[in-house]
């Protein structure tokens, strides 16, 4: 279908954003979002299945431009260390520079049965994977632990962010979420702990 | 209400954590949670108001009680390394031991928009702050750094355990959530980082 109309396709998916985030997912109509994308509300049929298909597009359509364009600025950076650091201010800084879509990914989304139930969640694994890369180069050059689980590394980085992210949409975006990019590559890197008491 | 008869109040909250881990918060209905508990439909409603409400109610009810287990447990371990090892054993414990639990906490109760939305997440902030206590113990004692935010560390620990938790409902809970607990430490007190690379 995309392929027919991208930017119709494209034009609801964002504003999808817009009303899930203002309306919250239950509440939203697809009759809104036609309306906010311009189009007949028959029109989203011809491209969605339902509104959750619209909300489960965002989340893979959005994770494919984000997972594509922290790739590209991944290899940029020469070594683990700051691959990491870089990997933690684009989370940070897309979700602060894009609201709606903070509060798609962090609350609305969560409320989809069909998201929390089904391991349909490819794009999370995709994310979860280029964690990975990060991990198993730092293993590989000296700069991370050699005996980390490279799996529980890279769930251990994404729970983190996904926490951060969540506090910061629950508390009504109030605080700057990148001034804890420091404090958190801080954390990843060196622990809570001293290392003579380990 | 609870004072009236707290084993009736009590059965059905504990009906309604096997009901919702087996059918789903959405597709469960009350009279299914009433039949669980052995009661007539109608006695659910002089408890709790509608569906959502016991959700809700178990979260809170739950928590209560693992955090005053946990406070306990917590106070007899003598320095705030080993109440952390102790503290990340008895979360990834009681949702192992619990599997009807952990769905309910894991998946069902982040699909209801009261529970997302609201900020009346007081059992959260209390366990929050259960964590802070032992960050700040540690930050005392010198077995943590001194210079760590109590709140931005207690976040990193709350978000790594409830990703890790999810991610062992989401695959079936397949394998032992509890082997999790050495390697989880060592990630949360040294880090993933070598300390001769800061």
């Amino acid at each position: 279908m995309r392929s027919k109309a991208p930017d119709k396709y494209r034009r609801i998916l964002d504003s999808a954003v817009r009303v899930f985030a203002r309306e919250g997912f239950f509440k939203a109509k697809v009759s809104q979002i036609a309306e906010d994308a311009g189009l007949a509300p028959g029109t989203v049929y011809l491209y969605f299945k339902n509104k959750e298909d619209v909300l489960i597009s965002i989340f893979d359509v959005r994770m494919e431009e984000i997972i594509s364009e922290l790739r590209t600025a991944i290899i940029q950076e020469e070594n683990a260390r700051s691959r990491l650091e870089c990997l933690v201010r684009m989370h940070l800084g897309g979700f602060q520079s894009d609201p709606d879509m903070a509060a798609c990914f962090q609350v609305e989304l969560r409320q989809s049965s069909r998201f929390m139930r089904q391991d349909a969640k490819g794009s999370l694994t995709q994310y979860l994977n280029l964690i990975g890369e990060v991990v198993e180069q730092g293993r590989r050059d000296g700069s991370f632990h050699e005996d980390l689980s490279v799996r529980l590394a890279s769930h251990f980085i994404f729970g983190v962010l996904d926490e951060v992210v969540s506090t910061w949409v629950m508390s009504g975006m109030k605080y700057n979420l990148v001034s804890l990019v420091d404090p958190l590559v801080a954390l990843f890197t060196r622990g809570i702990g001293h290392g003579e008491a380990q």
